[in-house]
Parts: C-alpha cells; sequence; structure tokens
C-alpha cells in the first residue's frame, strides 16, 4: 500500500523551507543561487505580491519534501489567468513516490481556484522523468496534436 | 541601401492596431482567437495593469507592421524583473526586411530600461525564421552550452 502524501499551500510561515529547497535544487544543478536566506526573503515579497503561489508536499506537514512553485499573470487572450510552473522539485531521498505527482496535481487544482484556464513550463529534454509525469498530467510539448516541439528559448539582458 | 525601421513603444492609442495584428496572427495559424476588438479592449487593461508593453515597427508611426509583447514579472532569483517574450509578429507582406529583428531589439532594450536582467519565450521547431532571429541575438534553446535542449510543455486547465 502507498502512504498517502500530504499536500499543502505554503504560508509565509514556509519561505525558510522553500528557500532551503531551492538553493539546494540549484546546488544539485551547478546552477548559479542565491542563499536559502535571501530566497527566504524574496519569497515572502513575491507571495505579498499576490503573484506567486507554492504548494508544499511530504509525509507530513512538519517536513516539506517537494514544492511546486506558481506564477500568475492575467492572461491576453481570455478574462481569466495564466499559471506558470516556475519550480516543481522533491529532494533526491524522496523521489520516485509519486510526491512530484501528488504536488503538480495539487498545484494544478490550486491555479484553476485562483480562476487559471492555462499552465505552461518548460524542462530539459535530458530530465526524462520530469517529461514523463507532465505527459501523465495531460501536458504537451508539442503545438497541435502531431505538430512540431516547443523550444524555450532565453538569454540574460 | 536598406530603409531604416522605425520602433516605438505603444500606447492606449494604439491597441486598436495592436488588436488587429494579434487577431491576424493567430487566424494566419488557425488558432482560435479572440475578435480584435477584444483583444483591443484586453490590451488596455494589461497595460494599465503596468506587467505588459507592446514595441511597434515598421516604416513609419502611421502604420505599424510588427510587434513584441512583452509581460513583466519579479524575478524570484534576483530584486530585478524577468520578462516574457509573449508574441512575435511581422504582417506577412513585410517579412524578410528586418523588421521583427528591429522590434526585438528595441524590445530588449526596453525590457533592460524596466529592470529585467533575463528573457525568455517559447517557439516551434518548424518556425526556422523565428530560430535563427533569436540564436542571431544571442538566445539559446540550450540549458547550458551543448547542453540538453529546453522544451515548452503546456496544457487547458
Amino acid at each position: 500500500m502507498t502512504p498517502s502524501i500530504a499536500t499543502y499551500i505554503a504560508t509565509a510561515a514556509d519561505t525558510d523551507a522553500i528557500g532551503q529547497m531551492l538553493h539546494a535544487f540549484n546546488t544539485e544543478y551547478d546552477d548559479p543561487t542565491p542563499s536559502p536566506k535571501e530566497l527566504s526573503a524574496r519569497l515572502k515579497e513575491l507571495m505579498n505580491g499576490g503573484d506567486t503561489a507554492v504548494v508544499l508536499g511530504g509525509d507530513s506537514a512538519e517536513e516539506p519534501q517537494g514544492l511546486a512553485l506558481l506564477r500568475f499573470r492575467p492572461s491576453l487572450w481570455s478574462q481569466n489567468l495564466e499559471c506558470y510552473l516556475a519550480e516543481l522539485y522533491v529532494k533526491p531521498d524522496h523521489r520516485g513516490r509519486g510526491i512530484g505527482k501528488a504536488i503538480l496535481t495539487a498545484a494544478m487544482d490550486l491555479a484553476r481556484e485562483k480562476g487559471a484556464d492555462y499552465m505552461d513550463l518548460g524542462t530539459s529534454q535530458d530530465d526524462k522523468t520530469a517529461m514523463r509525469l507532465y505527459e501523465s498530467l495531460g501536458f504537451t510539448n508539442r503545438e497541435r496534436p502531431d505538430g512540431p516541439i516547443m523550444y524555450v528559448y532565453e538569454r540574460e539582458l
């Protein structure tokens, strides 16, 4: 029997735990990163600003084992919001247990509740686990069924 | 000699022209689209909201021949903004003249002026002209030099 995974919406009290996870995420991939403390402070600003929400999850609410970080904005194409999944992370020791899927499912529910009608994200072609997860939850990286693949392009300014 | 291309930042007076171009853009690709009038009204709301800017360009400011539509949000990773290039469009009769490049260059300048330190966008693998343009202006679809390609995943909610 699979133990049940608890998911919950983060509050200002959770930003230290979130900052630590985001810092660990960047460190794992050798990406430059602000400190956990700086990330926690920035998250408080963003969450207060209202365009940012974080869903946490794990065996209990005492120590979250993963997160989804969402950014919202008014859609150009409708009167609703659109939601960008900026980060999805599960701590290394807790991967493979369905925590990412539970968190992303809860994040999609939260986005719908907030009035979003669309969600997008970027991921790397070598993260096959993430791609399988996104595809299992109805995401596609093709512009149309059997159509061309969509790429993320980016640059520093 | 290449005629010079004028670029300028759109105001509320330009939303009808922008709505018409966005409508034509979707129609060209058989995508569902709000009417030009609805798009114009929504653009006024978004531009008033402060997270949206549009750069127009063409032979003169009388009749724009293309646009870049930008969305801004506070960055998680720095104290600056990040900028999403939501749309880049040039009218069919005016393609191949460097209008897209002039508009995107002006859009990058505007993003820097507004305090953005990062820009991203999504594009389709079969739009080779767009990919060449983005690459010529320093954008990459790889996570690291010679690293894996980054995909956009999306779904309706």
